[in-house]
């Protein structure tokens, strides 16, 4: 199975790399340290690819959209067919992840994993990857198969591998799907064994009324369901969706690949929780954008031993965060490449 | 004087252009409010220009570098002689603010503020405005006389508004000067009434002896110079420095001028201390681009009422941070002028 196989791909961080770009750092025309967390980042960087002078210059936002039959239930404060007007608005480039990306010279590839409409598309840009019209009703019982769980990774891993193919050199996930914050938290439920409570949020923007409802929903899929922590194709088949496998997919394939991948919010996280679970050492590729405004986010990050690189209070999506934090990670590779050394500058070092 | 016209000239945020701003925000294709801080940002930008379809492109850094006499009493880890050397460095582009403003597309204007010794440059591109050869020994008495803390503050809103003549459309601040995080301190400590120990940091990272010795000098300077916290340029004076000056002129200008003003780190902030104890609207046009390594740095920005953008352990100083920040707020600008609202792209606003 390919998804086995990526599993197997993926390699602990490159110690040698690692140590180099260390090094240089050390001599590099600042005091040592003094540029943080842009630091660590570059060393991380090269233990990834491999490479103490690596470039993140080629850069791809995978962007994954899919519904939710769990909207039924009434806990998103938009309807359902926005999935696919906003999924027609990243293909016209309207959205907010097309201006970031933009800005940040990066390429949205836009998927659809499982919208409950089929999307005429005149300019043949998105990729169809239809798992079904829309994941069942987990407040009611399994939101996909096991097989369907694999399908949807297994797509991700394709197209993050077709990316790489074309000689892309770091990678960020984005989500749109109404409801989808539902799934996420359930997830991260299940998978840290905690209660919705801790975890559940106002998404796009829920009053309190709703709030409550979207809290005893996930009480009850995860009730319904007795999703397996120790088995995350069955936390997935039982309370995911479409989009967060194939997300979870391409942080496999990015892994195994030794290419950096970005995590956006909360809906990536929980993807990234899910890849996790599947293959431990693909955390050490993951680089958490942002910390959202989403409740649980932060316990989840601290879960999978991420340190986010933004908190400005966003809660969109869509890959939004992590186009921001692209400008961060190539600045910290291009200190590494580009500064001058002690030596090369003529500069005294430390008394 | 100059320095009053400027002060004069500096007015309030424009309402009309901030609530335009609001409303655009609001048709924009994704749940309102979902942008966080970068929609705040947005708002803030309309206010200072007079424009909410501002555009923050043409970037400038003024970085100014200045020695100190206070340095003789052992406050750095590093040798007075690093300032000079350090202003080489910036002019053939090899430092960290000249990769991080090439990533940013920003120019990078330095400036000789009262480096201890003549700097030969071939390259010419070194704006020489020395007011001295460094400051006097702040911890024996005053660091420079009120005529000079004038004249640099004076230099400041010149060298800015060259800039701002240009064409520039978005500035920040930078700093170079061994020793300078210790008058920047004592600015602080002096405005806020703040006692050393709350204040002082390890700078370029000095350790626990020097720490004290710091802190020791700062409480002697505060004592011997009496520095009088109702006038910001008996302050500066006293206990201040050229480069310090000269920023509090740059930030100045640049609102005088509704142009919006990234303050860097520690010495930035020193800096924009003095330029809002002057002229209290001013903060209006300042947007803080990160929070440092440095002790007092958090509660400095709380006092001018400024909100870091970025977080990230980072103690350079050069306006590296705002360099990064740069990115930030060219997104916040781009999302208001580039998103498709929700009639443009046919998509359902909010049930």
């Amino acid at each position: 199975m390919q998804l086995e196989r990526i599993i197997k791909q993926i390699q602990p961080l490159d110690e040698t790399a690692m140590q180099l770009a260390r090094a240089r750092q050390d001599t590099l025309t600042k005091p040592r340290g003094s540029l943080g967390q842009l630091e660590e980042l570059s060393i991380q960087l090269a233990g990834m690819t491999a490479n103490p002078f690596h470039s993140v210059e080629r850069k791809t936002v995978i962007l994954m959209a899919a519904d939710h039959g769990v909207a039924l239930e009434g806990v998103s404060a938009y309807p359902v067919e926005i999935t696919q007007q906003m999924v027609l608005n990243f293909l016209r480039g309207g959205a907010a992840i097309n201006v970031l990306a933009r800005q940040a010279n990066a390429r949205v590839v836009v998927v659809d994993m499982g919208v409950a409409s089929e999307i005429e598309d005149a300019s043949g840009e998105l990729i169809r990857r239809k798992i079904g019209l829309g994941t069942a009703n987990l407040a009611k019982g399994p939101a996909m198969t096991r097989e369907q769980a694999i399908e949807s990774i297994q797509s991700g891993i394709e197209i993050c591998e077709e990316e790489i193919s074309r000689g892309v050199e770091i990678l960020a996930t984005g989500d749109m799907g109404i409801g989808n914050t539902t799934p996420s938290a359930a997830i991260a439920c299940a998978l840290m064994n905690q209660s919705p409570e801790n975890i559940v949020g106002r998404g796009t923007g829920v009053d309190d009324t709703v709030l409550k409802r979207k809290i005893a929903v996930i009480a009850r899929a995860l009730d319904v369901n007795r999703p397996n922590a120790n088995d995350a194709l069955d936390v997935l088949a039982k309370v995911g969706g479409f989009e967060i496998g194939g997300l979870a997919g391409v942080m496999l394939a990015a892994a195994a690949n030794r290419k950096p991948i970005l995590i956006d919010g909360f809906i990536s996280t929980a993807a990234a929780m899910i890849a996790a679970s599947l293959a431990p050492v693909a955390r050490n590729y993951m680089i958490a954008a942002h910390v959202s405004q989403e409740r649980g986010h932060k316990l989840m990050l601290e879960w999978l031993g991420l340190k986010p690189l933004l908190d400005l209070n966003m809660r969109l999506g869509e890959g939004t965060g992590a186009a921001l934090a692209f400008h961060l990670i190539e600045a910290s590779s291009l200190i590494l490449r580009e500064m001058a050394t002690f030596d090369e500058a003529g500069v005294s070092d430390k008394e």
